[in-house]
């Protein structure tokens, strides 16, 4: 997985900072989360191609998470974009978009699919052969979710010098692939593990923002490899997060704690802050694996 | 006055160039004239105060000329806005912006007036003691307006040395300055222009984007310092304007031309050409007093 950050600070787009956007690469696909104000120059900057993006998640309605949708959508037909494009989030998304287009007049070349959030458990909303997208219910101070991004594990990958030494068939190997042990003609059975390696372990990746400290969420992103949580606030600004219903850093490493993550990204900062790396010192007096996400940056995992 | 473009180009915005947006300052009036996407960060980077921004003129609802709008509207809120705010627009503007503002549960802390156009014929929209704003009625795919901003002409300046030597009482100053003649105790009248000096003159700008070469726009823009219209495309891809209803760099001079404007501003751009120049010197062979808009570029007249 590849994550490009295109905007992580909370609020207004200002000179040098973006509001909440980012692409997340999984197997060759590109999903985009959240789209801010300016989400279209950024991708740009960071030299996304547009074509290639067929999902945009929605977290929620406020303007510094989809500001932006109404752009893109636009750009991709100036684009001359004829692929399907999805899009998931909360309920009222498509009577905006559809307004706008309808009142300009400009329709898409493309189909454009929505698909209405509502509920308040964790419902799977994208499913293909090699990735699934769940929603994470927040808590905020409107509907919002977090999406939970999860490769299907590969195939076990064929050993085939040991293949070879047993004089296995050719078309025996797919069900090798698929994990089957193999009875052989002298009625040996050999085991699907003498015969395979080990696939790379599949990742997944937890997009949480906005939202105030909420346990509950644990429970769906337990032993996963990275965990974006929001912070808008130091602890020092504890009050106004729970009164804006946002998280500090603190909370956000408590979550990570209580979710064995492997690594926990920090980000939506408010702009107060001229240092974001306090944002990192606060979290890892709880949290040893902490990063910062910033404008521009890129995680491979 | 003092023209300040945020952006002028046509369609998406893109890394270094920005869809329509202009800052009109009259007499420590702030007037913004359209509001593509990246407004608000172009209005930072050219150290425009929000604060003095009252009164926001949109010319139609295509996404480059208004998907901006949102953002300030709700940046305006963060920051703690509470002057009126006036949106002058095509009907419509209203059920977008708050539609959002609903969904989002973000209602602004300041009075939002809508004043939704729908006239075909010109019209005043704003008058103020310093300054008039009529609608230039545009032909362009869907609903469209130009703006013209014309200062009212200031008082009469007193010529104190004048007024003394005839021994006039203060109490008389005002309407002098109102352009009065003055009757002395003996009996002599005075004329006016012998007591004042002229006023600088007033200045009168014109904002022409989007609109097909339409001349029937020459009666309400005569003899005016400065026209900007839209040359989105070379006459190489006439063609192309007239199918989208845009003009050429020619056709704008042809209408300052014929309107006998003191100066032609050229912007809105298509993304097609690289070397903006070939507007100027097409416009030129039409018309003497060219100049090209361009991101932060600022006039003043």
């Amino acid at each position: 997985m590849k994550l490009t950050i295109l905007g992580c600070y909370a609020a207004t787009p200002r000179t040098f900072t973006n509001p909440t956007s980012q692409i997340l690469e999984i197997k060759n696909r590109l999903f985009l989360i959240d789209c801010g104000e300016g989400t279209q120059v950024q991708l740009r900057k960071n030299k996304i191609k547009f074509s290639k993006i067929n999902h945009i998640f929605i977290s929620h309605l406020h303007g510094d998470h989809f500001f932006g949708l109404i752009g893109i959508v636009s750009t991709f037909t100036l684009l001359g974009r004829t692929t399907d494009l999805h899009i998931y989030g909360p309920v009222g998304i498509k009577e905006i978009i559809l307004l706008q287009l309808r009142l300009a007049n400009s329709w898409t070349n493309y189909s454009l699919y929505f698909h209405e959030l509502e509920s308040n458990d964790s419902e799977v909303v994208f499913e293909d052969e090699k990735v699934i997208v769940k929603t994470i219910p927040l808590k905020h101070r409107i509907y919002t979710n977090g999406f939970l991004f999860q490769e299907k594990p590969d195939k076990r990958k064929l050993n085939i010098d040991a293949v070879k030494s047993f004089e296995i068939e050719e078309c025996y190997y797919q069900n090798i692939k698929n994990g089957k042990d193999i009875v052989l003609d002298d009625g040996r059975i050999i085991e699907n593990s003498k015969l395979t390696f080990d696939p790379v372990p599949a990742k997944n990746y937890a997009f949480c923002s906005d939202t105030v400290y909420d346990e509950t969420i644990v429970s769906l992103i337990n032993n996963i490899d990275v965990l974006y949580h929001e912070s808008t606030f130091l602890e020092s600004e504890g009050l106004l997060a729970r009164k804006t219903m946002h998280s500090t850093a603190k909370e956000a490493a408590i979550i990570a704690l209580k979710a064995n993550v492997k690594q926990l990204v920090l980000g939506h900062y408010s702009t107060r802050y001229e240092n974001i790396k306090l944002f990192k010192e606060e979290a890892e007096t709880i949290f040893p694996e902490v990063a910062l996400a910033d404008d521009g940056v890129v995680f491979e995992f």
